[in-house]
């Protein structure tokens, strides 16, 4: 970290800065320019972090130099971490499909989109049985009933079920009956259930929040890592920006991003992304191109009797068996599998 | 709500649309263009809030015509809610002030600035028992502790307590110790927590979402009155934007924004909206020149040994106390009072 | 266009807005809701650019339900467009990379920079000649001399020529330098200047605003396609967001939406739409699955002496190489031919 | 500013860097940190300015310490800048109000607008005869004769004039029929115009771009001041987030920031801002509070019959009268006239 002081500190000003950086156990050094004094300072600033060094005296503002996560980052760990769940290893060199409707709506529904997506090489299942619903008055999920539907699903069919958790009190219903829990944008600073999710052990894939940089989604992750679980996935979602052609902006530009700064495995959802049906495609494609690790896509075999509204989206299981089928070369391109 | 066909939709498609319509109850009205046919729902659009009308053969999209909020709106109430608590009125002519530290870190600091900011003329104390961090390795706040020392603090003073409730486990516990319960900006879609707020029937404060609409903050707000708890104040805290120089973009068009349409009480956090102290005092006058009915501002005695990094906010008493002198002209020419 | 009024419009008000709009020589559709009125508009809507309908009492506010640009359209023009210029198509099946520095720097420079590119596979040599600069003191290019080095360079290997044009009274004089005429993210909205390379027919690479969205962007391209010239492709620039990892967030979502929208060729520029030399790669990758028709790299084998100072984006040549060979089997992957 | 190394820089790469800034006539002051090595360069960064640091070998990135502005910068003038204009001066006392039509559509219209606006305390006319249109088929003004008409207007009344310039060839024209040169959000950085007003002499108001922080915005002022123009102005008029209730979200935060970081005065433009009416007197109030030294507000007579389509946010002349009362107890609070 460097302290940059005011053009007027005085030295007695600078002197005070030092030695309450010193009085944590951190050293400085100290360059005196034509306008500004800069002190650096030297070692682990997290020791610094209940100290508001910008609220002192002559102090104009700090700049980081280093990442403030530590176990999320790829300093701390070289290697690619790999998780290993239902007999899938995400984060090494198959690229993990996931695939499912927006929301649970009944054991048929969910039984046959699980067996058309299964066939089409998804490995995982997903399924709201909680939905975060931006209004009061929308389907909010079946809940629990929906979570057993899911579990039959898996039953009959074998494959891995990620779905939503909302609030720390679902987190052991939830856990019980998927394979991964899944962090919505919406609950990516919920830091109660980042702890809990952290607490259970359970693999996590952590969306990246509507607004939030590269840095936050990582500082996210690392509430679940400091709390002992490091099977988490990150899932890039669309971001907010002024473009509303496309619901949200997928920013792909995250995922080299963040495979050069963590470890950690990242998913990518074109679905909501993109929020348009025909962006899937294109937008799946261009996200292994780019070195995801996997995808997260909206399938739905009857999209105009589905509960939820935001149906502009679901690919249909032929369009989606076809993309699949497409995404085969583009994998074996960048020297991975699907 | 009008559905707008695409320009290849058949005759048999556009039926079906209308049937689908008129199976919720709901009438409608087609327009026939020279490229498109429109077809106008009449009546309450909530009712299709389940029927995905956008997955429909030969729908390109649909458009709401009325706003999705209800209780919420102006619409429903023409008149100024006026939300009375510790003898306060929050909404009406007053300008009322909250003001106190970012974390409540000890009976005396507390103590203490309940006192000067209370003298001053600030009708509640605020101070976080818990802090909601972007990173785990950040002071959290005191949790029950903390709530207790504010309790301390009304008892000494008088002055109402603000402080915020994160997860909806602790609202109960929340409730006890303060007089209005607040919701940051992070979890202003946490919706489980907004239903338990709601439940309490305790006055809240809804923080605007970093990045969230006026339209989305007003449903976040629905969400608490659809649970009976009409008394719903919102706080503009600033938004993301591109702009870097402040800590956030303190959006003060969303006050005459949400005055028009909705008769919620709006508060303005001039301190957490800039991030930076010079600006409070501009900041804090414009939000009262905007139509604010109340102000809450970070105060801190001693900031420099404050317990929380982001500390370049604060005002000092003695600032905080010559800027309520300088808004008392302010809230005249506006015809109101501080 | 829907025309929504207010829920409190009187008859007379309806009545005068459907006059209005049948004194330009249109059709209305009237739909009457519960809460409001709406008068569809039948016919094309550039009739009523120059009737303010949102300034007449009664009214609300208008919907648009098409697009506001004519012949930038895929329904205007179903075909792709494909640009032919200095013996390569660009548009069609072969992806076409624009290669080369930031700015002109030297005849020595440019020459042996055109050389290495153009056998690594790039059809057209960017180099900037006037240079757009944030601040008045950073190196503006070096104007008409530098126009005579890239004319060497053009000379010497038979590379095309791509060069910026930032004002009208240059359009002549770059004309006779290059290919195509380059207009920067800056100028999108400098409507003389799309005015004048319109009037040139020479081909034109337009740059996405800063913040333009989609549509405002096509509306630019409609400037200098009203112009009679259709020899234009747009180029992705990244598009400014809350974002700071990377210097712009490169909208990869652009392209489908765009070839979607457009019948125009699509570009992307994965240098200034990162600024960051490790996301070149896998963003160019991005790019030719998303359906990109072009790539537009900075490449430069001496970066560290180079005159601009943005050089963290620069590929060197044997990276350059490198991976122009890994784009081989993605557009391959996607038929299409690098 | 501070070059901060990469983990694995080596001894050599830093004696580079050191060179090389010691070469253009700069010292550093070297910080040895657990993790990277910073260098502090002492001096005037500009001359790094043709400098690539961040292309050289063991380079992660560098930090700026100081603005890049200078003339701009309250530094390097501490008094604020008081424009004297038509007799009227801009930037002292009186809160300086310009106001008109979105564009002159006839004499007639032009002169009594003229009339209005003066009496009812408005110091400037505004008035577009070129205007800037999102697409090629909106009315684009009246050029040359529109000028003539605000020149007659202003022989009729007296007060002065702002208009709008688009491209460097029609300064020359514009500066005979104004007062003041006023610059669009879309061509903050067209930078040949901006030499060109700078080289002009005359009064500028330079309207902020639609995505430009406030870092560009000040840079782009220094362009004309480095022309030897010292008599800049600066406009906020909205900048493009993701809200879309507001046209643009008018950032008030930038008028206390520009005045602690330059002396130039500035202008807010509330109709722009938030292209809604029924935000314009709010607005206005807020900018006053907040400190700003003028307003730059649309008024028409008669918006339904205008010439321009985005008439939603002109007021009535009686509008602006009554807006123009209410305001000057709000300038007599922050010790200001109007």
């Amino acid at each position: 970290m460097v302290i940059i002081m005011t053009s007027e500190a005085t030295q007695r000003q600078i002197d005070n800065v030092v030695e309450r950086v010193k009085s944590v156990g951190l050293n400085v050094h100290i360059s005196v320019g034509e306008q500004r004094t800069l002190i650096g300072v030297i070692g682990d600033r997290t020791k610094l972090s209940e100290t508001p060094l910008e609220a002192m005296p002559g102090v104009d503002r700090t700049m980081p130099i280093t990442a403030p996560y530590k176990l999320a980052s790829r300093d701390f760990r070289q290697e690619d971490t790999v998780i290993k769940v239902n007999g899938v290893k995400i984060g090494g060199k198959e690229i993990v499909v996931m695939a499912g409707p927006c929301a649970v709506e009944s054991t048929e529904q969910i039984v046959h989109i699980a067996k058309v997506v299964s066939e089409a090489g998804a490995k995982f299942l997903r399924g709201g049985a909680f939905k975060p619903r931006t209004g009061p008055y929308s389907f909010q999920g079946f809940g629990e009933k929906g979570l057993n539907m899911l579990t039959e699903a898996k039953a009959e069919t074998g494959i891995g079920i990620i779905t939503e958790v909302m609030t720390p009190r679902d987190v052991e219903l939830v856990v019980e009956h998927c394979d991964i829990l899944q962090l919505g944008a919406r609950n990516m600073q919920n830091f109660f259930l980042l702890k809990e999710v952290g607490a259970s052990g359970k693999p996590v894939m952590l969306k990246r929040g509507m607004s939030a940089t590269i840095e936050e989604w990582l500082l996210a992750a690392e509430y679940i890592l400091s709390e002992g679980n490091g099977n988490v996935m990150l899932c890039e979602r669309g971001v907010r920006t002024f473009e509303t052609y496309t619901r949200n902006t997928l920013d792909l530009n995250a995922v080299p991003a963040v495979k050069s700064l963590s470890h950690l495995p990242v998913i990518v959802d074109p679905s909501h992304g993109t929020g348009l049906r025909h962006l899937v495609a294109p937008m799946s494609k261009a996200a292994v191109a780019a070195g995801a690790d996997g995808l997260l896509i909206e399938v739905h075999h009857d999209p105009e009797h589905s509960l939820t509204g935001d149906s502009r989206q679901s690919l249909l299981p032929e369009q989606f068996a076809r993309l699949m089928q497409e995404l085969k070369p583009l994998a074996t391109a960048v020297e991975r599998e699907i």
